[in-house]
């Protein structure tokens, strides 16, 4: 029993060097960590870009966060604005530009860290809604930060159901102006971004009214704040909604508007336009003013969604190799909490959706353009599918996401409670996906009604896109496999997760049509499928991300090592589907118990396979020390000594408490009579 | 179209008023709110009792939890010792005494926002562990608070696995004293709360070696902090851990000891003593050493986790009745959330579980007094059974409310994610409790461990406690439902969950016995079950739920009104259950498909009938809206009107942010490069 020496726990002499259990996990890797890594980015270009972007942000200290976990939100706000100001600086410095290739590394290296956000929304959507007269007054004003802009949608009242917006915006034909008011106090702008403190212009979601008649939901530029002395313009109210469980660096506000008036120039008019004597004019789509969503929504995905469930991946499974814990085998070393098949099966699937999740990010992404190209011709046919896809996507990946990165918190016991672990902040900011840019329940009906109506089509005879055409096309039937190996087929799965997944379409299709043929009037049988077409839903997207995983794996066929681990992981992300959603594939005997159980026993096999990779597959995330920001999850794997250190800065070390002098020691003392 | 008022809205003029969309519920209630609320508190003097408890706390602006959601962690603590010290005079002018029935209702009418809870342990373990003796000298000086006690037993390194635990105690027999040494970084006591800034003395646990010869894992007192100063004694280092998800009013501390001397006297002793010439003499188990966390655990259950359900409860469903969104039917109004079907099968499942976790919570407590009963009598028969339930529930409850609250969070859409909506402290404190007072999985395995022990010995016809006989018992068989409404009979579902729980010990316990025959080494073997022995455990845990609930319903008889609604609730909580589990009830034929299809049928069912008494059935639970701390919970449900007037106090409001004249002005006004 050596004897304490706590000078060598507070020189920090170990951190840097290897924790010896977390070296060994990298001297085994079945695959180049750097050609996946590579292979991940997309090009060996691509990788040396995003190095070079998180290397000249990371090394600048204005874009630390090492006192991130001790801020208050009022400190959190500033430091995100000069951040964002010291980022155009550095933009500027570096040759960065917005259209450049270095740009979407640049969320990735401040960890999304920084104001204005809600600016570049401002900016998309009047690059998206607005006529080319109009992007040619604004962008260059918004790109110059002469203004900065926010995106006032949500509502206290109205969120996701943009029709039940309230505020008002009715045209005056005598002045040529839009006079714009908060009706009711529910009518009160709530959430947006920027706009609680920053925000100079943006732009407002309003019902307009011409000659009386409400012609629906528009979008109208609106300036809020003094460009002079940031004042509050006339008629405005505005401030911040305080507190929230993440995001102290938005300035999320409210706003008032009180017969505020804007020229008609004003309502953003790519779409649809008031002329001057009145007159409405719409140019295709009224749902095109909703495509601002669209676009944010797909993009979230990777920002917001994948990126930190890979973070937490990687600090959940850095931990639990350098954590040891009880002992398998009696008189034998406590062993690494990873080599415990419990562990393995908390965190290996998270790891094998973060792959998933990636893969299907850039079948989006190729979807996205493609749709994308065709509206700017101003051909709206491919939106509904853009719309169904992002929409579903959305609220399966950030669900399973969220659920991912609790699971790594709770695998991590109780450091990975403690804010320096990083989990929490990664948790309570991927819990909000699930909300904003469309409630996911509501997201995920409006799939359903996009499937359903396929389905229906397709059973028709119909053309349907080559997404869905499976709806009609899937038989009863069994599933063929025979043996435990035989259920590591892709198309043995894949084929599994198609079935179920049409049978819920067709299924709740069948109930909709009895319930509606029993006299239930059709928006009632609506409601009553709902609970399981968001099930159907699901289960689609499920199924297209098990798809779209295996044919990624199998274009791999030219990279050997890496496509072998690859197999491996989109094994496991699907056979982990089905044991955790039996009930759905046993239903109707496609998959029988027996079958289940080899199933059960191919998954838990692939689980120790996969533990031997598990490190090198979240070096491959390539995740900086500082940008993971973890006592956990560093490279070097020194996780008490890390947590010992980064604890001594908090600010509950940093004064004695006054608590002591006020209430302890009267108490202590038994003078609390006097107090 | 009216204009905004804003001073209508800063006036505050409809707080208090009910929102007549929340009134309306109250209207229809089919049972008497009152005489629920008294049948949950036990008896009406019980409910007298607490309100007065809470009439008299919420009175007081010292327990004021207004400014809460504002606050830093220093003022968090700070204000958590005033409440702490404050309380006990309280407690002195009221007449209320740690021992009287008003006791139990301190810690829910202060919501747990106060420090020295781990006084509260220290006091405990020197209770079960300390001899006459050393009650006799502590227990006064805590309860007088002439000092202030922690309990220290979580190290860096090592959790739930108490065996592994580094610190040691080396007797020394010269002057009859033991020195304690933190020998590594690993062994640093780390979490313990109230240790951080507050504690004067803390019961270690620590290896206790005598003559070189280890002995295992001991409990010692040890002064920590000066009487007299509150500086730290002789070889102590501690401090505050720093920021966590939750529980900014607890300083959880780490300590180190560097050649720490204590007499002799100061090892709890009531079961095991070193005596003077170093012999070691142990009365009865070893594992009565742990005993103390097994009553935490228990009694966790209520004040931690369903007391802050049941807020989360009520806090989504009043919500869920005053929003209103998007239209059933075109034409119409747009309806109350909770008249969606997916609403309701959000929150009324989780509503059931409220009510299930609070009867199996008596059921906990009165195997526990029983128990204890026993153990005082140094009876340590009851032990394992009590250790196996109090492991499994709550590992169980726990892991199933977190889920629960945070589902209420979500279902609350952006409003359920401000901090003023009281849902997201709720949901990280709740999550703590899956790992605090021992890791969930370790507990699931330690209950599978005992279900296992316990199948084996009944098949052979060896006698087991009566809460087990059925695992050896349960013979296939397929369920006799044939149509839905059948599966809403207490003894069609109850035996459902009976064979279900059974066939996945058995079958868990088959795999066991194949692997260790086919060569696998026993811990191998263990190891590789170890997914599905959790899995048996949860399933035994919640087949004793379900079957406690349905006990407790048929006890109702007398009580017509309730019995019928909390029937309900139990159909619907055991029908969720299959329903969210349908693989495991399916696998082996028990439920066939189209049983399943009936079992759906009749849930959803179920939603629509327990929706019209939602609101009447939390009201029931009878928390004020102190308690609720929530823009969205109040008892008048004007929502927006309150999360409006409190983001007027936040800080972020409070001040002219430095950002404008430091970042934002030079930007706009393109005079940064003079940064």
């Amino acid at each position: 029993m050596a004897l304490l020496e706590p000078s060598k726990y507070s020189q920090g002499s170990v951190l840097g060097s290897v924790n010896p259990d977390l070296a060994s996990e990298r001297q085994t890797a079945s695959f180049s960590v750097e050609e996946l890594t590579v292979w991940l980015d997309g090009s060996e270009e691509h990788t040396q870009k995003r190095r070079a972007v998180v290397e000249a942000i990371e090394s600048d200290p204005v874009f630390s966060r090492e006192n991130q976990y001790f801020q208050s939100q009022n400190e959190r706000y500033e430091a995100a604005v000069r951040k964002a100001v010291h980022l155009q600086k550095k933009m500027h410095e570096m040759g960065w530009t917005e259209s450049g290739p270095e740009f979407k590394y640049i969320y990735r290296a401040v960890s999304g860290d920084i104001a204005f956000l809600l600016h570049r929304v401002f900016i998309r959507s009047i690059s998206v809604l607005g006529s080319d007269k109009q992007i040619a007054k604004w962008i260059p004003l918004a790109t110059q930060h002469k203004l900065i802009g926010s995106y006032a949608q949500t509502e206290l009242g109205h969120g996701t159901y943009l029709q039940g917006l309230e505020t008002t915006a009715v045209f005056d034909i005598t002045t040529q102006e839009f006079i714009l008011n908060t009706p009711k106090i529910s009518a009160m702008k709530w959430w947006p971004g920027d706009m609680g403190r920053s925000a100079t212009h943006t732009v407002v979601f309003a019902q307009l009214y011409i000659n009386g008649k409400c012609y629906g939901v528009h979008p109208f530029i609106v300036q809020i704040r003094s460009l002079r002395d940031h004042s509050l313009c006339p008629g405005i109210t505005a401030g911040d909604i305080g507190p929230k469980m993440n995001f102290e660096n938005v300035d999320n506000g409210y706003l008032m508007l009180q017969n505020v008036r804007i020229p008609r120039e004003n309502m953003l008019n790519k779409f649809c336009e008031v002329q001057p004597d009145g007159t409405y004019v719409r140019q295709g789509s009224q749902k095109i003013n909703y495509f601002t969503m669209t676009t944010v929504r797909i993009s979230l995905i990777s920002d917001e969604v994948i990126i930190p469930l890979m973070k937490a991946c990687t600090i959940a499974i850095r931990y639990s190799v350098v954590r040891r814990q009880s002992k398998l085998k009696p008189g034998e070393q406590e062993a690494k909490i990873l080599d415990y098949q419990t562990q393995q099966e908390k965190l290996l699937p998270q790891l094998a959706a973060a792959y998933a999740f990636h893969f299907i990010n850039d079948y989006l992404q190729e979807l996205f353009n493609r749709g994308y190209s065709e509206i700017q011709k101003k051909n709206f046919n491919t939106l509904p599918e853009l719309h169904a896809f992002s929409s579903g996507f959305k609220a399966m990946v950030t669900q399973y996401s969220t659920s991912a990165v609790q699971i790594c918190l709770q695998a991590c016991g109780g450091h990975g409670y403690s804010s320096l672990s990083g989990l929490p902040s990664l948790y309570t900011r991927i819990i909000a996906s699930c909300i904003y840019e469309g409630e996911n329940t509501i997201l995920l009906l409006q799939t359903a009604r996009f499937l359903i109506k396929c389905f229906r089509a397709a059973s028709a005879g119909q053309p349907v896109p080559p997404s869905v055409t499976y709806l009609a096309a899937v038989k009863p039937g069994k599933c063929p496999a025979k043996n435990k190996l035989e259920f590591l087929s892709p198309d043995i799965y894949t084929e599994a997760y198609q079935h179920m997944a049409a049978r819920l379409v067709r299924s709740t299709a069948a109930k909709l049509q009895d319930l509606i043929q029993s006299g239930v009037k059709k928006h009632d049988a609506w409601n009553q499928c709902t609970v399981q077409l968001a099930q159907a839903a699901k289960a689609h997207c499920h199924y297209i991300t098990v798809k779209n995983f295996a044919e990624t794996v199998e274009k791999l066929k030219t990279e050997a090592g890496i496509q072998k681990i690859m197999k491996h992981l989109c094994d496991l992300f699907a056979l982990h589907g089905i044991f955790s959603n039996a009930g759905v594939f046993l239903h109707d005997g496609y998959v029988s118990g027996a079958q289940m159980d080899m199933i059960t026993a191919s998954y838990l096999d692939l689980l120790a396979v996969i533990r031997k990779d598990a490190v090198p597959l979240v070096d491959a995330f390539d995740f900086t020390d500082k940008s993971l920001n973890s006592a956990l999850g560093s490279y070097d794997g020194q996780v008490y000594q890390r947590l010992y250190e980064w604890a001594q800065k908090s600010p509950t070390n940093k004064q004695i408490s006054p608590a002591y002098e006020r209430y302890l020691k009267p108490l202590l003392h038994n003078t609390q009579s006097k107090l």
